[in-house]
């Protein structure tokens, strides 16, 4: 029997490739997953649709969808009209916080997983951020995983009380996007399940030239591989 | 001129009497105060209607309600089922976290704050927790606030970038309820518009047996006055 047998943990689960690594990773280590994906006023739906089918597939305890309208902020082109970036190779692709940025939408969603992590009695929290080829994003950083980290053992109920503490796990966070994908391979991930684009059609195929495709078709091609999600049927 | 005229800031506005009052003080500092409600499921939405009146009485810049659904967690008495503790007088107000706390709220509340502050370019955002007669939650002591600031300057763009810092202002931290109903009369807030009560009747009118209530009336008394919230009319 695994370590963590049986020991609930939150997943949160963006439809992604990295989360749904993540949360093979937490099955891995003998967690029983209660996922988490949020309608937080995305342009697109589909990751939301890929991210249950996801949880089914790696065996999550249960799933949830929590809707919190970011939407209704502004100020980022995943949310806004605008328009999203687009490049023809991952070199191209600047260091700078990028207009997909969403304001705060990390800490909202940590602060959720929280939310659900203590109503479920539970301690751990994994969360697939990525400070290598991470975009750029501020709330994707080792220090602000610690800092948030601390918010939590500070935050809750059995905090105070002393009677658990709260740990945020980032397995990925000092991984290259092929290291990632290597893994979840190994793990028995379908990457044709997940979805990364920032700017898919209607159908759910990706754009392959905004930044988040860019770094996954790296990822595969550095892996000798294609990545399946064009190809995948939705 | 005041210090702070039209520097924009975020109050994040309850319906209750605390936060009342610290709208009405971001006003007296001279900010330009843009009020942040939240429909997160409690049972009572009355405490939604009174924000919107409060922000309009007391001069918000704009108001918002956002929706984010802590009661589908459930685990609280305010957004479950589960019954509200009542008491006759507020010294038999156990110090244990009671029923009513909602897991990881005021978490959830800050970040979707820091949110709308990163939006709106603002670096100061108040909120009405209070240490002393607080009923014993968590995320109202002074180390959780210190640890929610030091979260949101590692979260947002600019504090990456480092041209601005974000500061978490709890003007009413460690006063008594009799002072910060005290220093709401001095700057004109209009008490009877406030709801603090968890379980108020159909028409809004406060149970003056729960711990919320007692807390104010008690407040109230020690100004030698009688809580004017139970004669509002809705």
């Amino acid at each position: 029997m695994e370590p963590n047998s049986k020991r609930p943990c939150v997943v949160l689960l963006s439809g992604g490739l990295d989360s749904a690594t993540v949360l093979a990773i937490a099955r891995h280590e003998g967690f029983s997953p209660h996922t988490i994906s949020f309608r937080y006023g995305q342009r697109h739906q589909i990751e939301i649709q890929r991210a249950e089918k996801i949880a089914t597939a790696l065996g999550a305890t249960s799933h949830r969808v929590v809707s919190v309208d970011l939407g209704q902020f502004g100020g980022s082109a995943l949310t806004s009209m605008i328009p999203v970036p687009k490049h023809d190779t991952a070199e191209e692709i600047s260091n700078q916080i990028p207009v997909t940025y969403v304001p705060a939408r990390n800490t909202v969603f940590l602060s959720l997983g929280l939310a659900l992590a203590e109503t479920l009695g539970s301690q751990d929290i994994f969360v697939g951020v990525n400070a290598l080829d991470y975009s750029g994003y501020p709330d994707c950083r080792p220090e602000y995983i610690a800092a948030f980290e601390k918010l939590a053992n500070l935050a809750t109920k059995a905090a105070v009380e002393g009677t658990s503490r709260i740990a945020i796990h980032t397995p990925l966070i000092e991984w290259t996007k092929a290291q990632i994908i290597r893994r979840g391979l190994e793990l028995g991930v379908d990457y044709s399940m997940t979805i990364s684009c920032y700017d898919p059609d209607a159908e759910g195929r990706p754009c392959r030239h905004c930044d988040a495709c860019l770094l996954r078709m790296r990822g595969f091609e550095q892996n000798g591989l294609v990545d399946p999600s064009c190809s995948s049927a939705d």
